[in-house]
This record gives structure tokens, sequence and C-alpha cells, in this order.
């Protein structure tokens, strides 16, 4: 048997000490690499990225797979010469379930009116108005029906909420009123009272959450104008048309999780938006014990000849 | 087929207008009578109430059954003389989801750590510490495995926390560890990381959520020490041991839907804790359009020699 082929890991933005350890914990055997070593280096077949130095991987004579750290992989293509190996994406039900916690605190907060009762609460004040909808009569539409999607519409429709959905290419989902492309846009947004966006970021996507985005949106549902809630990336969204969207009655309310720019700058008027709840990039970290594990086992199933899974079409981005 | 008995809607504490319309429409045939009329009337069979006038369904010589316009009865017991004909509860799909969201959204709120975020947020603080348990690392315990604690732990292991809870009589629920009585109540108390609290208030559970339930609560569980959610009623907490177990390490947290004395007082202390969450007894608003159908169809059926169904237990006192 072939030795095991070394591993790189290549981080930047934050300190991949966790990783190092876990990959040196579930793979013993593998000689794990870390920058500034590792530059060209003919032993190394793996690549365990987030946002890896540009042209790095490119150096790499043996490289067979790129592993990402992160459910999107749109920090992986900033890197003009990623070489032409295939990318595995990070699928784990921690990452999974985390997600639709996020999503479903979110539509709930937002159901719930959250932010009225907090006002409230401030202002020592018990109201007689406790009417909301019932979940039945309101729609959550789901931008992106992937791994992430999927799992926050089954447990949202578990909760009682209809759920709609739009993807790149058609599918059938059940009991999810499912929409597609861009012909499919305006269908969903008509019957979208909470707009979720799990969207992956490419160069199809970005941007979307914008004015055009937010005119075609639904103004008159059983909360008001529809909420947005941005779990998929900052790339996605035009924060200037977020906030003119809020002041012209377009948008009832938004939850963010992420930024045009991350840290979101001080400055940001988002911050103090009474309409507008802010997460630090926090809504389903990566774990390095739930990540780590299942990319061992690709890396040692392909060493046994087996072939790789979860992998990013290049043509289209994720 | 005998005239359909009269109905008296006796409700105190809020205007009824929506329920007198609302059994005007699903009871065309029927007599509905409202206070000052109705006193000693024989022609009325049935009682739907709130918190009714004491007295006054002792004094009806034809009073078949009495209705709850809530899920808890208490308020019908407030009235020493609640004369002895079978009471029936407010069971629906409405009033049981309703109250599910809101065991959700506040089980969420606290695992997902919702009032840093905000407390980050007024802050303009970008946090780069986005740890948080794994629901699977987290046990919410239910107080009360009744119809509404039933649908919250199956929607919460959904999510994929760990489910515990307790109850007066044993039972075994699915998933659910599943604990009886004050003997059991230490058992329960140790593994709840989240303690939510569906008990009816009864003589048996009055005040039980007070300083020697506290000091037995779990103290380290993986977010810190154990948090209260009290959807049940007031009167099963001592808002002064709340607020003193909250000082003293026993209590991370607390969301109150219910209060001791509601409306609650503008001087109450609770009000600006800043570990405490507070909503107007919203949790799981009645709304008539799902509370009245079921009572009427239970009426016919009782005219029709049908037994009632969702009976109080008046020995148990719920
Ligand atoms: N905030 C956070 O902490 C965090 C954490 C994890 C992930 N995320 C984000 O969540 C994203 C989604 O993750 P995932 O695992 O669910 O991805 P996925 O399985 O690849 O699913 C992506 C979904 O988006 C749809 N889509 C892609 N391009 C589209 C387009 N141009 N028009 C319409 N629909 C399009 C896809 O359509 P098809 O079904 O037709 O392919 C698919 O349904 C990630 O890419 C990442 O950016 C954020
Ligand atoms: N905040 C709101 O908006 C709102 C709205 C609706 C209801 N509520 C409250 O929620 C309560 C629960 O409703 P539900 O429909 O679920 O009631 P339920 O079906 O009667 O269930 C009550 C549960 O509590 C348990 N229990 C009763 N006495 C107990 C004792 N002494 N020790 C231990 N367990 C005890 C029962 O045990 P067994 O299973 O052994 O009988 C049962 O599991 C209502 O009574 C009401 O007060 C509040």
């Amino acid at each position: 048997m072939a030795e095991p082929g070394a591993i790189l890991l290549s981080v930047t933005g934050f300190d991949p000490a966790a990783w190092l350890e876990e990959l040196k914990r579930q793979a013993p055997g593998r000689r794990i690499v870390t920058e500034p070593d590792g530059d060209g280096d003919p032993s190394i077949r793996y690549a365990v990225v987030w946002k890896q130095r540009p042209g790095i991987l490119n150096r790499l004579p043996n490289l067979a797979a790129i592993f990402s750290i992160g459910a999107g992989v749109d920090h992986i293509f900033k890197d003009p010469e990623v070489p032409d190996v295939p990318i595995v994406r990070a699928v784990a039900d921690d990452l999974t379930e985390r997600m639709s916690e996020y999503i479903v605190w979110q539509v709930l907060d937002h159901h719930r009116k959250g932010p009225r009762y907090r006002r409230q609460q401030a202002d020592r004040v018990w109201s007689e108005d406790r009417m909301q909808p019932a979940a039945r009569d309101v729609t959550v539409g789901i931008l992106g029906l992937g791994l992430l999607g999927l799992d926050a519409a089954r447990k949202l429709r578990l909760l009682g909420f209809n759920v709609a959905g739009w993807s790149r290419t058609e599918k059938t989902v059940e009991g999810v009123d499912t929409h597609a492309g861009e012909a499919g846009l305006d269908g969903f947004l008509a019957v979208s009272d909470i707009v979720v966006c799990l969207l992956p970021l490419t160069p199809a996507t970005e941007g979307i959450l914008s004015k055009p985005f937010f005119a075609r949106m639904k103004r008159r549902g059983p909360l008001g104008p529809a909420t947005l809630i941005n779990a998929g990336r900052g790339g996605l969204q035009n924060e200037a048309d977020i906030l003119a969207a809020l002041e012209n009655g377009w948008l009832g309310a938004a939850s963010l999780d992420v930024f045009q720019t991350e840290p979101l700058a001080e400055t940001s008027p988002l911050w103090t938006h009474p309409r507008v709840t802010i997460t630090p990039h926090a809504a389903a970290t990566s774990v390095p014990a739930a990540l780590i594990p299942p990319m061992i086992a690709q890396m040692e199933a392909y060493e046994r000849g087996e072939p790789l899974t979860n992998l990013v079409d290049r043509q289209a981005g994720y």
C-alpha cells in the first residue's frame, strides 16, 4: 500500500490551530503541513483550506483534491489560480443542524414579533395586543434548496409553516412549493412572507439581494412587508439597498448573518437599525471535530480507489 | 329532537366580543346569553368561560357542561362554587402549535445566545467567539408531559435536542427521558440544561418554581447554570426567588410568559433584568375561530347522546 498522502492546511482570516490539532488527531499516520512550509511539495496530496493563499495550490504538483473547511466554496475561487482538481464540499450533520437552528430561530423571532416584545419589555409595557398569524398562514420562502435549504424547509414545515423554495434547476420536494431559475423568481416572491437566503455565492447569484429583488417582494403579508433572512454569503446582498428597502416599505425587517465586508464596519448603519438583527457570521460554525473525520474518511476511500463524493461543480461554481 | 341548549358566555378580565361573535357564527341555532343576563336561567345547558363571575355557574339549574376558553382550568376553580358538572378543556391544534412555536423560539433564543448577540449588536461589536454547544449536547427538560409538553418535546427532538420530561404519573414517551412525581424530580433536574414549565396550576403545583426547586437545578451545563422558561401559569412561580436565583448563580436566565400578578407591575425588577425575557401572556393565545368549533361539536355530540371528551379530572385539578 502506498504511503498515506500528506495534507496541506492553508487558512487565512482566522487561527487554524484547532483544525491542525484535529487533523493530527484524526490522521496520525499522515504528515500535516502548514504554511510557510509546503510550497511546491510533491508529497502533498490533499489541501484543507479556507481562503487559501492565492497561487499556493497551483504549485503543488501532486495535489489530488481540495477540501473546503466551510459549506460554501466561494472562498476557494477567490484564488484565480485554483488548479483543476476535485473540490470537496464540507458536509456534516453538525453543520446542517446548526444552520437549521439559526433559520428556525430567526423565522420564529420575526413570526412571534421578538423585536416588538423586546421593545415593550424595555419600556415596561404589558401589551394587550397578543395577536400574530398562525404558522399555517405564513409562507417561508427559501432561496437555495440544497443541503441546508432542504433541512431548514423540513423543520419549518414541522412547525406548521408553508414553505416555498427556489433553486437553479427544477426540483420536486414533498410539501414544498418549488420554483426554479429567473423565470420562477416572481412566482416564488409572490408567495413568500419571510425570505430565507441559503444560496451559494457564485457569479450568477452575486448581489441578487438588491433593489430589483426587493421591489418584487410581497408587500402585504400577514406580518406586513416581507422579511429577509440572509445566512448565505454577504456577497449576495447589497446593504445600501437593504437599508433603502427597509425605509420605503419593501422590506419589513431583516436578519443578517453575513455581510459584504466582514467584520461589519463599526460605522455601518445596519448595527442600529431597529428592524435589523445582526449576528457575526455565526449561523453555522464549522466545528473541526465534525468536519475533519469525513475529510479523512474521503482521503482513505480515495486511496482505496473509491470515488470522491460531495464534489463541487466548477462550471456552476458551487 | 330537543331544542339545542342555550350557551352562557361568562368572561372577566378581557373583552369577549370576538368570542360572542364566533359563538353566534358557529351556533346560529342556539341562544347565546351574556351577563348580566342568564342568572339562574333554566334554558342554559352550557357555559363557555374565562374566570367566570363567582357563583354564577352554581345558579344554573340545568347546566350540563363548562367549556374553558383557555388550555388551563385554574381560572375556573377560582370560583369556590363551581358546580359538579363536567369541565371540558380547550384543545385545538392551533393552540398547541402556537405554544410549541413559543417554546422552540425561546429555547433557541437561549441556546443560540440571542441576548448576547443583541447586546453585541447594540455595542457594534463583531465578536469572534461564535461557539455554542450543538443541540445534541443540550437537554431540554419539560415539566408537564400533557398535550402541550408532548408536542413541544417532539419538535425539540426534531431540532436535535435531548429531551427529558416530568409528569405526575409515570409515562413512557419515545425518545424522551421521563421522570415522575416528587421522587423523580431530582433525576429530571440533574439532566435538564433548559427547564420548560408547561404544568397546570393546581394545589400540588402552586409555587413549585421557587427556591428549593432552583437550588436543585443543574449548575454547570453547556450553557452555564440552567435556564428557566415558564409558559404554564404565574402561580407556579415565585418571582422574588427567581430574581435571587439569577443573582446567586442557580439560574442562568429566564423567559417568563406568565406572572404571579398579571399585568406584571410596572415596578417589577423583572422588566429590566438583563437575563430575563418577558412576554405578556402571549405564548399561546386562544383564537375563537380555532376553539369555538370543537366546543360546538362537543355540544352537538352530547345532545346526540355521545360522551364529552377532554374532560378535567376534578380530583387532580387539571
Ligand atoms: N452563514 C454561515 O454560517 C454559513 C454556513 C454554512 C453555509 N453557508 C452558506 O450556505 C450556502 C448553501 O449551502 P448548501 O450546503 O445548502 O449548498 P448546496 O447544497 O450547494 O445548495 C445550493 C442551492 O442553491 C441553489 N442555487 C445555486 N445557484 C443558483 C442560482 N443561480 N439560482 C437559483 N438557485 C441557485 C442550488 O440549486 P440546484 O438545487 O438547482 O443546484 C441549490 O439548491 C453555502 O454555499 C454557504 O454560502 C453559510
Ligand atoms: N401561557 C399561555 O399562553 C398558555 C396557553 C395555554 C396553556 N398554558 C398552560 O399550559 C398548561 C398545560 O397545558 P396542557 O394542555 O399540556 O395540560 P395537560 O394536557 O393537562 O398536561 C398537564 C401535564 O402536567 C402534569 N402534571 C400535572 N400535575 C402535576 C404534578 N403535581 N406533578 C407533576 N406533573 C404534573 C401532568 O401529568 P400526567 O401526565 O401524569 O397527568 C401532565 O403531563 C395549562 O394548564 C396552562 O396552565 C399556558
